[in-house]
């Protein structure tokens, strides 16, 4: 595995263009915040924890670009840029932690000077995505436990390498089953309609040896009622307190397929995408994405130019319908309101 | 609502060609039974009663074309022309039933001229198509009597008027009810991976002026979710003795969906698709297509050229999932091994 989906170098955000895989594989560089927050908002970077580690740099990145001297200017710009970054995508609640985690480093230095605190806060940047590195190990190593040799798992978008700054959440329990000589076969949801399973999951886990195929979203039932699946792994944008989450348009639809089939059903995410400051999934801010999105695929359209469209990125799965969340920190079962108190930091 | 998916013309089997759809209206003239196969294997040509009424003319013209002199090389091609078009594809039962119909005016009448045995496989073939016409208008009566003012109804790939030779049958109910002045709300899957929803059914419910919203496919648990859909209509391309049935893949999806959140779900079939020959769901034959169907879409390559993919044109789901039958004779409810028995001709 040598993906490195994203990276710092001499001023500039090292990334992966997702929009152009699994065709090409190209870096590009970004020096603006204008420029990263597009990144984020087309998804040329995508992935909750990819999303953070790239919030955190472009803030750095972007502050540093403004060459302020004031230091209350300095302040009152960090924030305008963090609110600016925000919106770029609603739902991953990483992209918040990440920007909170910046501004929290720069208002606890308050009194040094701005090029010290310009260097305080890209090693926290810096910091976040080692953490990322490290978070994704770990998850790999407690979700590989619930992995059995010869086990059928299907996953849904991406949740790997491309998803994050490490190896990923989802998949990272994969590769180290991989590692552990389990032999696993994986499901590959193609996930519409931008296509993260056909274009992302499906490219790293063959560029990783993984047995895998590829299906529409809507053939997973089919597979469950053949009992060709054993277990379901996904990640999660946004956890909350009570364990309801938000992920990927038709994770949901998965999970109450793999209630109906007796399938166990894992969430695989970093603590940094817990929220504790909301209680259940009704209140997740769900963003609604561009009717073309599902109208076009690769530029041409593939239905009526002038249909109405409902086009959700994310759905909600209730905490019922979770077998166990897999952290860095461990494996956590029912009832969540109680066992997720063990993440709060 | 004027589409006129399949005729017969001088000769000649006129079709819309729906690969074409949404963005082209072209109709093609098959004058030869390779081209109807052909059409029927590309799903220029689809929709289970649809196929069964391009099976019977394409019989017709097949057997015409020989220009046969001897009365017993005649039934032997008849019988071996029947063998070849049946493989076109293996699961909509209409297809062998319409000509096994076609067979038997044949053998009914083997007394008499060539001539006149033409004449009289046209005439079946006409009534088939006549009595296909009349059996959507039927089932669009009494499915619409399922339908209420302000229901939202949600459709799985095209079961309208480009899958028959008349205006539909699960669309039939909604083109029905929307001429009995309901106010009515679609939502169409797309249906992945040919999308026929994305393709057919939103071009056809838009030109009806029907209140259309399509979705991905993954999308549907998320709307049922929010309350958002008030009964499932579809169509079938088999349903067997039990109330088992084979329709487009995803289907089966649904409708474990529609159970986990206590919504009707409803199949509008003619008798010509049902199957008393084979007792279960077990028994039907579900036709696997090519993989690049998922790889690519309009040409493209959308996921890495040799990823793997499981790709079933269909899924069976078990009659417990049915919340009732709507044919030209009626609706029909549980138990259905006892009920659909007077479907039985």
């Amino acid at each position: 595995m040598n993906i490195k989906t994203i990276d710092y170098k001499k001023g500039k955000l090292k990334i992966i263009d997702q929009r152009q895989l699994p065709h090409k594989l190209v870096y590009i560089s970004l020096s603006s915040i204008d420029d990263i927050k597009k990144a984020i908002r087309t998804l040329a970077v995508r992935g909750a924890p990819a999303i953070g580690v790239a919030a955190a740099y472009g803030l750095y990145i972007g502050i540093c670009n403004l060459n302020l001297k004031e230091k209350k200017i300095f302040f009152r710009r960090l924030d305008k840029l963090i609110k600016y970054i925000k919106t770029a995508r609603p739902t991953a609640v990483n992209l918040s932690w990440a920007l909170e985690r910046i501004r929290k480093t720069a208002y606890k230095n308050k009194k040094k000077s701005i090029a010290t605190i310009e260097q305080l806060l890209f090693n926290e940047a810096k910091k976040i995505q080692g953490e990322d590195e490290i978070m994704c190990e770990r998850i790999g190593r407690f979700g590989a436990r619930l992995i059995k040799d010869k086990d059928r798992i299907l996953t849904h978008c991406n949740a790997g390498a491309l998803a994050t700054a490490g190896i990923g959440t989802a998949l990272s329990a994969i590769y180290t089953a991989k590692r552990q000589s389990k032999r696993i076969k994986v499901y590959a949801d193609e996930t519409r309609p931008l296509l993260q399973g056909a274009r992302l999951t499906a490219w790293e886990l063959l560029k990783s040896g993984i047995d895998v195929t590829l299906i529409c979203d809507n053939m997973a039932a089919s597979l469950m009622e053949k009992g060709e699946i054993d277990k379901i792994m996904v990640g999660a944008d946004r956890i909350t307190a009570n364990g309801d989450f938000a992920n990927k348009i038709g994770t949901y639809n998965l999970a109450t397929l793999a209630k109906a089939h007796r399938i166990p059903f894992y969430v695989l995410a970093p603590g940094s995408s817990f929220d504790f400051n909301i209680k259940s999934g009704k209140e997740i801010p769900i963003e609604e994405r561009a009717p073309d999105e599902v109208r076009k695929i690769k530029g041409n359209y593939v239905a009526p130019k002038n249909i109405k469209v409902y086009n959700p990125a994310f759905d909600v799965t209730p905490n019922r319908l979770v077998t166990a969340f897999v952290t860095e920190k461990g494996i956590f079962r029912k009832p969540y309101r109680k066992s997720l108190k063990g993440l709060k930091s």
